[in-house]
């Protein structure tokens, strides 16, 4: 069944999956500032936070969801690699998670960017059935800035415990 | 470039990207029976629990994250639909998100499910670089069981609070 073409199929969820490269490893490695980060690319995406929680990991790495009314925000960084992974879960219009990749990017001085927008749980109007299938992919797109960071894990400083 | 067929290639992350159809509403609706069957789901695939955050949403749904050492599982309910999204992010190999998987389309009832599984940080072992590309779909799969639910939001009963 060829869902992008009927009008009447919505889909619950919209799902974007964010590689992050040659990303600062500093501010990769530190949960306070990750965290922060992610927080408020909820805001800067028009979600509306519920709750979070972090973890850092020794000695390389943090790992983190938000809570939003809308879903989720989730990360997981490789700061001796430069990359974080991200996903980025809204539901409704309320929020672009569009807006929360690009304030992320930033953040995080990515260098070089690939987002994926999945579209997961589809509906059919008319019906008020699922249409059972794996999830969707939308569009792909890349982005990079002109100043990529050199990275490796002997830049990395250990962040203070929080 | 195809990193497929290169053994030098591996993933930092393995995503298994879950859709649950055909589910009981009211587990979906019960944020204690949804956190009990993720947080169940991390020790049956083999995961070290970190944290975890669940809420639920009037009238219907249920969100959450569990933290786990190697990464996060994610979910997102719809029970007036009965369906589930979930997320099973794992680093390494101490376990196996396929698990994880199977235990939650039993705990949920579910009686068709589809697999996504997909690969993120792409690295180069000879180079120890990342190859910035977006995700790369590994498999996809589908189970149904014989006995599926109907759903429909009149079945849905409210749980208590917790």
């Amino acid at each position: 069944m060829d869902v992008k073409d009927d009008s009447t199929v919505v889909n619950l969820g919209r799902h974007l999956l964010a590689e992050f490269y040659d990303c600062n490893p500093n501010i990769l490695n530190n949960l306070q500032l990750v965290q922060e980060a992610m927080l408020s690319a909820a805001i800067a995406c028009g979600a509306t936070v519920v709750d979070s929680k972090f973890h850092h990991f020794s000695p390389y790495g943090v790992s983190g969801a938000v809570i939003i009314s809308e879903s989720h925000l989730a990360i997981h960084t490789w700061p001796e690699y430069g990359y974080a992974a991200v996903d980025l879960f809204t539901c409704g219009t309320a929020c672009d998670p569009r807006m929360a990749y690009e304030h992320l990017q930033e953040k995080f001085k990515s260098g070089s960017a690939y987002c994926s927008e999945l579209k997961r749980g589809l509906i059919n109007l008319s019906t008020q059935k699922m249409i059972e299938s794996p999830f969707q992919l939308e569009a792909q797109s890349s982005t990079t800035t002109a100043a990529p960071h050199v990275v490796g894990s002997q830049q990395i400083a250990q962040p203070q415990e929080v």
